[in-house]
């Protein structure tokens, strides 16, 4: 299958890139580190992206911006990013991926365990990965030419955990969480929420 | 207790001022056929309720708008109104309420069953009502004084189904939905999606 993973060059889209690059074309695109590059939260960016590299078997997702922070102190700004990068984001490269995805083709999509297990500062991206869930269930049923659509909720990513100085202990290592991806794209399930844990 | 229901006008915020209004002193405020009025996709419009009526006990919210249609031909303006005002209305709600509501007191806002239940033209609703689902989750982790945060998912209501020409027998009567807020207000859960069945 010929498959675009956005984010590839992210701890989780660097994983799904090593999991499943001997045995599909992928195209990686990132937001600044690619030869092709795309910044979801600007419509016209993904559009250029599905132009440049035209129709494709599956898209994989492992990207978008929120705002980790106290529901106290987060802005109005702050809650817009998930909202635009994050969200809509990943709904828009579905919105604008559907004709460009090939018959029985699929989309998987990135949302996060703080969908359904949140923690104090993780109102804004609660939020966001629960919305996420949400639009790809409803979504599942309104595809075309038999596309499927998931999305992958990860665990807290060992490496991540790492760089924020939290304990590694309660994290997924970004191989396992790969294997989500890699179910997604090569299963047949369509509107779940595939825990990656 | 002093209890804001916001959309009281509505078919579940009119149940919901029938159900309580006897043993609780009820603020009734809505778009446009209430005494006191507010527009929750206007942040100042939601600070001045605020203002005019001062702190109280509870919240309770029945309102905001998303909109119903295919994802295919949703457009950007439609995703926007569910994010401006079924979901970052009653996010704001929160938000700007957080400093008016009393010690122990409470939130309820409404999602929907369309979060869990999604049918075809429901992706932009479902979308929203998950995302209140997650928000409400994680900001009941960060509720001061003892304040409270629940969101009810009602099921569709029979007078709605009746008004869409649609099979009103898999619905639920407002009355028993109003139920759910009940529960909500006066028990000990937070963080809870009710599901109003």
């Amino acid at each position: 299958m010929k498959v675009i993973i956005v984010g590839a060059t992210g701890t989780i889209g660097s994983a799904i890139m090593q999991s499943i690059g001997n045995r599909h074309e992928v195209v990686p695109v990132s937001f600044s580190k690619s030869t092709i590059k795309v910044d979801i939260a600007d419509k016209s960016s993904i559009s250029k992206m599905f132009e440049t590299i035209g129709n494709v078997d599956a898209l994989i997702s492992a990207t978008g911006l929120a705002k980790f922070g106290p529901l106290a102190t987060l802005s109005d700004a702050d809650f817009a990013l998930g909202l635009q990068s994050k969200l809509m984001g990943q709904v828009n490269l579905v919105r604008l991926g559907m004709n460009h995805i090939n018959d029985n083709g699929s989309f998987t999509l990135t949302s996060g365990i703080l969908s359904r297990r949140p923690m104090e500062g993780s109102v804004a991206i609660s939020l966001v990965n629960s919305a996420l869930e949400g639009f790809g269930r409803a979504a599942a049923l309104e595809m075309p030419r038999g596309i499927r659509i998931n999305m992958v909720s990860p665990n807290w990513v060992v490496d991540t955990l790492k760089a924020f100085n939290m304990d590694p202990s309660i994290g997924t290592a970004a191989d396992v969480v790969a294997q989500a991806y890699v179910r997604a794209l090569e299963g047949t399930m369509t509107g779940e929420v595939i825990e990656a844990v």
